[in-house]
């Protein structure tokens, strides 16, 4: 209920980017580390920045986390963000954590900040060293900027096998003032020779304690970016990290502020616009599936039932072949590891209800076929045992997904 | 080691079939509830057999489960099986409980036998009422037999989408007497419109009490139909059901007996033979792969990274393409929950080791691209935490299980 609240005072800014947001600027350009869209790319604020991250659950963690981690900590804030595409510095040891710091210290000097004010990210190929060569001389040469073009280089910068760039941006009043919040991602691609990535980097002018903003991106995350999955794997690189500018001139935001759940929903909003973009982009994806699970225990076994459905192979390539095959629903819903009743779960297909108290009820298989055609398919499930709900996003199976992910030499 | 060494005594029975064991007899024949191949099926043990059986963890488990849990329940002895395929009878409500009881009280009519002593099972779609104007006027038309015709008969009339039949027969020597195993099993295939299945049916003439049965069931079906994956679906009518005919003449098997790692050694050879037979006939697989992991934890973690190896769709895919894509692998290893030392991981493709401390040794992509382009491509994994060792089984992911699966109306 609250969220609806929210949303609906939360302003979409067309051609909003994330450099709109007061203090920001941004910078993109082409390296040579891909071969031809933009590799590196680097986020600016003109003052420290309240900071926040979260990273892969992955215990084999890339070093540019380690270094960003390291940069958190000392202050908890932020001036700047450098970050390259097409190598993911991932399992180079002591090298990679080198050339890591090397980013960093590159970045800062070209700034002139302390170098623990800035963020390094990577994504790409694991394994093979940095080329260096072609990062480091080319960090005086972005041209930071506010423009529209700066932006879109940037969002260009950071991508992998995506097929789009992902950015939002949206504004709300707090305090009398205009709060800007925006976001670049990148979703879950495979690049030679391996691994996909989800990166999000948010910006906002929005007044806030660094330990605050934490708390309210982890409940953020949890509801969205942990929602979705292309295809079960979690990246060594993962990251999402957010700078607060404080320019909007609010007063700080606490739980205690009367707009807190104001602007903890333009930051669910932002995440949850980006997590779509990125199921939407999953490799080899032709749909969007989005599951929503009421009636379930509570909140936790919502959100888990509905990423099971989301993540099955199984309902995946069925929502691919527009086939209401809602015996693989149930069965994902079954082995989801969920509080259910076996006798008294009810299902819907967009707007055809599919199955009440677990039985099927009679539709017409050609309406519901029809439906699950479109670029965005609905399951929803009513488990009927409490009151807690949950979604999850994820994308159908292709055959592209297999080309891409298999032959990715020819 | 004990195993290797129990293995060793273990004699393949070439032309051996499930009713090879003493006291076994079958039948298999088609009654039209698939198009073409045989879908019902009878075991018949001319004794009350010592019964064991494991069923799905999923909760939303299909009538037959039930009525054979409550045959079992009763005695623990089992003297029949009755089974079709083509309808799996799951979500059928009290109509398809019904259903359950009466194929069981037609077998035991037939057979002259109490109706506690028989089990049922079921696989193929879900959702759809049982055709029992197929099933039951034919149960007396099952011809039961010990010959080979029969047996390939019984192996055919348990399959869904799957390619071939399984089957599998050894012999050890336990107090001077032969004992014989054999099983018969069918897997994950997809079928109009629903979900696949697991079964797998074992015969002995071994004496051996129920309750020991049912344990050494478990911890063979734990270390071998439970270690592979071929979607990472789990269906609601899985089940694993052993009989021991007693007729070898052995003395009563116990953990106190001489011979109880050999007996158990069998076991656990006739559960993975029929594993990797299912593994391999993956849907649209090409190739069975085995994972095998030492230096764990322990065993328990050693399995289970083992598992998301095999598990994870861009290994299934690097396999499928003969991808030496070792990054996809040691990601798998790092979400799999299990200890590790993100520095000390030891991989090898074949014969091949790729990584060691984590970290890229030089290879020729080549020379391991056309090691994984043979029918069987193993990985393994030295965690060097630990003593534990554990293995799994899966198949690759190619374009066919996306055809399989999402355009079955075509």
């Amino acid at each position: 209920m609250v969220l609806i609240k929210a949303s609906s005072m939360i302003k979409k800014m067309e051609g909003g980017t994330i450099a709109t947001p007061a203090g920001f600027q941004v910078a993109g350009m082409h390296t040579g580390v891909k071969r031809k869209r933009n590799d590196l790319g680097m986020l600016y604020c003109d003052v420290p920045a309240s900071a926040a991250a979260l990273y892969t659950l992955n215990v084999i963690q890339a070093a540019p986390l380690k270094v960003t981690k390291e940069s958190i900590s000392k202050e908890r804030k932020l001036q700047a963000l450098i970050v390259n595409s097409g190598n993911a510095n991932a399992c180079t040891g002591k090298q990679g954590e080198q050339d890591a710091y090397t980013m960093r210290r590159a970045a800062a000097e070209q700034l002139s900040i302390p170098e623990h004010t800035v963020a390094v990210s990577s994504t790409g190929v694991i394994g093979l060293d940095m080329p260096m060569n072609k990062i480091i001389p080319n960090i005086k040469h972005l041209e930071l900027s506010t423009d529209e073009k700066a932006a879109a280089a940037f969002n260009e910068s950071i991508l992998t096998t995506d097929t789009t760039t992902k950015s939002t941006c949206h504004q709300i009043t707090i305090d009398g003032q205009t709060v800007t919040m925006a976001g670049s991602a990148k979703g879950s691609g495979m690049i030679e020779p391996n691994m996909g990535t989800m990166l999000a980097f948010l910006t906002t002018d929005a007044n806030i304690e660094p330990e605050i903003l934490q708390l309210a991106l982890k409940e953020a995350t949890d509801k969205t970016f942990n929602c979705i999955t292309v295809d079960g794997d979690t990246s060594t690189n993962d990251m999402v990290l957010t700078m607060a500018s404080g320019k909007a001139g609010n007063e700080s935001l606490t739980p205690e502020h009367s707009d807190w759940e104001k602007f903890t929903g333009l930051l669910r909003h932002t995440c949850e616009d980006l997590a779509k973009m990125i199921a939407r982009d999953g490799e080899g994806a032709t749909k969007l599936i989005e599951v929503e699970v009421s009636g379930a225990y509570d909140d936790g076994q919502a959100v888990k039932v509905a990423k099971t459905i989301v993540g099955s192979s199984l309902v995946k390539t069925a929502v691919y072949g527009s086939d209401p095959n809602w015996g693989r629903i149930i069965a994902a819903i079954g082995r989801s590891g969920a509080d259910v009743n076996a006798a008294k779960i009810d299902t819907s297909i967009g707007p055809f209800q599919i199955l009440q108290n677990s039985q099927p009820l009679s539709f017409s298989e050609t309406d519901v076929s029809r439906y699950m055609q479109n670029d965005d398919v609905k399951i929803s499930v009513d488990l009927n045992v409490g009151n807690g709900t949950g979604k999850a996003w994820g994308c159908d199976l292709t055959y592209d997904y297999v080309r891409i992910n298999a032959s990715y030499r020819t």
